[in-house]
């Protein structure tokens, strides 16, 4: 078992520093991969317990009784390098070092990051971290990492911040959009982002890379843009946001890390020419994100809304047009179709204002009419009211728009709008809670479309 | 009871057009006025029905026992002005039409919305509305709107459309920030953005006004400025989202409510001259707001970050740049002070990077040590993993900074997250969910701070 296939994808994985304590992170590590629903064996090590959550535990890694593939390390740092070559030993090719105490603490700490990798590269494995958060694959249930996330899907998370990971990862379960892959890589030490971006290109269960960059080792910069244009080449969607765009963040991340930061036009021209979307903020990430999981690129410019509030139509269209998006001039056999259909309180055009008189079936009306214009190449759906059914149209028409996206944003509809969102969601459909969102998602499905075109 | 009083502050409120049905507005206004707590008297009116929601129902209002102050009409638009010559008779002042099939849908309607108005004006009275989505005073226990909202609190919403006045009121209310106001102005035939505003300059339970616009009659520009000025001078912080920004934008609201847009530039610029802050998104203007409310304004530019992500230290220093915003220079005595209380893996500069080994107590020591230090104007607590007591050191230290504003964010967070949330919402502390919203609701403080220096 290779390269990042041993982190990715073991068949056992030893929780070296597993914790009886609840709230220690080698016990919250250990339980997430118990309950993730991870097939393989897990083994506990822990030199002064017999049983952790249950499971037989073991005083070190060389009595665990079966191969172990990854090794997963929450002990003081000063142990960790003999402990790798111990995993080794036993058959070990990955490893996740959660500890800290190296090169961020200090010329000790840089030392014993040294002979860590001196003995990873010994045994001929990969390391990701140390100082890191670590990784999840919820298709082979592993979550060797914290929060909980166990939702299978689409979406790969890859980020040096520990922070940062588990904030995507968390907030797409919440809202019903899986993951296929998540590292946090920490000190980077061995694998970095252009190792896991060429390692997702492979991934047949990941079409979505969200990317947070903070910087790249010197001379590693047109390695990660070759590796963001292998997986877009791929037919993977990359999203990607560059930390440190401001002079003061750029001194914040040469702070933190000690890598280089590097100009935010250069790393956005950059990634732009690769192919991936860049990302300004940590929510249109994830925005993009979800709406690049769910829904097929945007083939043009031209966005038909249709809203039962006409505040938020305009709201919508103010957005669009400020992302270089626009409102499509709708046919005039569209015009007909919807005059012909809607209840005369409608107020046609674009944006098409159900008003608050607006049923479902009058959103199942309009997406009728716009799915048959050729000028209309995404549409996005405003329920701005307690409107019961809309989960049903969305999830109806989405399929049937001839490969264009439609997306939802929800607000203002109370009680009928927190169960409307708890059905898209258990559908994995994102809804936004503003149109000025749903419009940035819509952004990114242009800008992905403009790529591949 | 004259003026808005009638409309804000009534002693009994008739609902004319009361429904038995569940899901139709005539029973979910009556539904939320009884469940809103009121402390007068409610009369439901509807020919057809004995009683709705156990409580006695009027033929008409000619049949309601005592004096009316307020009636909401949810009735046919031909059958409006009639009611409201019989409301007035029965002493009503203040008019809030909900129904819909006035000036917005055609000649006749406009017609009908002229008499309206003469019915109101020849009462005495005032009028919100037509097809609007009403009014709430959660002080008073009224909520002559929907969806429910019944937390009383310091901020007014006051918005032309419905969905974004639901919107504000849900997210305040789920974010455990409280309502002084609200209204919802629909066709604003009588009492438009301007009335509300002098209103609220007078009323002592406002002290933040969110205010979204579309549109005003013309000339009315300045007087809508000469209201804001006058809120601002009364001490209360006014946030303004003006919609129909862009072109496409201005073009809506044009169709959508038959007033004059203009230019977004002009708006901006009378708002900041009038000392309101403008708001580019719903999402911002709703964080302002929730800021406003809850936070002392900033003096000046410099912001302290305390963070237990470096990753979200980063990307929030970015975010304070970018809004012309910056990184506060520490003292010595500071630097010291915090070397010297901080354990030895917190990485002490600005941002201060308490790393993943972050506990409440360092949030604790870091800011008592921050809160000595004069060059610091505002801080920006990041929670960027599971850390219990997240709460009760932000709640000890907001009083304790001399007048300057801590302002967190959380996430990452997981389940510690999420019980942490709950201490905040219910002590009504505002929370981002991440830096950059953070940054930017402090942000709008220090505009408001500027505004009042």
């Amino acid at each position: 078992m290779g390269g990042l296939d041993a982190v990715f994808r073991p068949r056992s994985v030893a929780v070296v520093g597993a914790s009886t304590r609840p709230g220690k992170l080698g016990h919250e590590i250990l339980r997430n991969l118990l309950e993730a629903g991870f097939g393989g064996e897990v083994y506990p090590v822990n030199p002064k317990a017999d049983e952790i959550l249950g499971v037989r535990c073991y005083r070190s890694v060389s009595e665990v009784p079966g191969p172990v593939d990854l090794a997963v390390m929450v002990i003081p740092a000063r142990l960790v390098p003999g402990a790798v070559e111990e995993a080794a030993a036993r058959g070990a090719r990955g490893f996740v070092v959660v500890s800290g105490g190296f090169r961020e603490s200090g010329p000790e700490g840089a030392e014993l990051e040294r002979r860590l990798v001196e003995a990873v590269r010994g045994a001929g494995g990969r390391l990701v971290g140390p100082n890191c958060q670590g990784v999840a694959n919820p298709h082979a249930g592993l979550c060797a990492t914290w929060p909980l996330v166990t939702r299978r899907g689409r979406v790969a998370v890859v980020s040096q911040s520990g922070t940062v990971a588990a904030f995507l990862a968390t907030s797409l379960e919440e809202h019903g959009v899986g993951m296929s892959k998540l590292a946090a890589l920490g000190n980077k030490a061995d694998v970095d982002e252009v190792d896991v971006l060429e390692f997702l290109a492979g991934d047949p269960e990941t079409e979505v890379v969200a990317l947070y960059v903070e910087g790249v080792a010197g001379g590693r910069g047109r390695d990660l843009m070759e590796a963001v244009r292998r997986c877009v080449e791929a037919g993977k969607a990359v999203v990607a946001l560059k930390a440190g765009r401001t002079e003061a963040g750029s001194r914040a991340v040469a702070s933190h890390t000690g890598s280089v930061a590097g100009a935010a036009e250069v790393y956005e021209a950059a990634f732009r020419q690769a192919g991936a979307i860049p990302a300004s903020s940590l929510e249109e990430m994830l925005d993009a994100a979800e709406a690049l999981a769910a829904h097929p690129p945007m083939r043009g410019d031209s966005v038909a809304v249709v809203t039962s509030s006409g505040g938020g139509g305009i709201l919508a269209v103010d957005a669009l047009e400020s992302r270089g998006l626009r409102a499509a001039e709708l046919s005039g056999e569209t015009l007909a179709a919807l005059r012909e259909s809607l209840p005369g309180y409608a107020v046609v055009g674009n944006p098409l204002d159900l008003t608050g008189s607006a049923t479902a079936a009058d959103y199942d009306a309009a997406l009728a009419a716009l799915s048959r214009d050729p000028g209309v190449d995404g549409i996005l759906a405003i329920f701005g009211d307690p409107i019961p059914g809309a989960f049903e149209v969305v999830s109806r028409w989405r399929e049937g728009l001839g490969g264009r996206p439609l997306v939802a944003a929800y607000l203002g509809g109370g009680e009928v709008q927190a169960a409307e969102l708890g059905k898209f969601r258990g559908a994995g459909i994102p809804v936004f809670p503003t149109p000025e969102r749903a419009a940035a998602a819509l952004a990114a499905l242009r800008d992905v479309g403009r790529g591949s075109a």
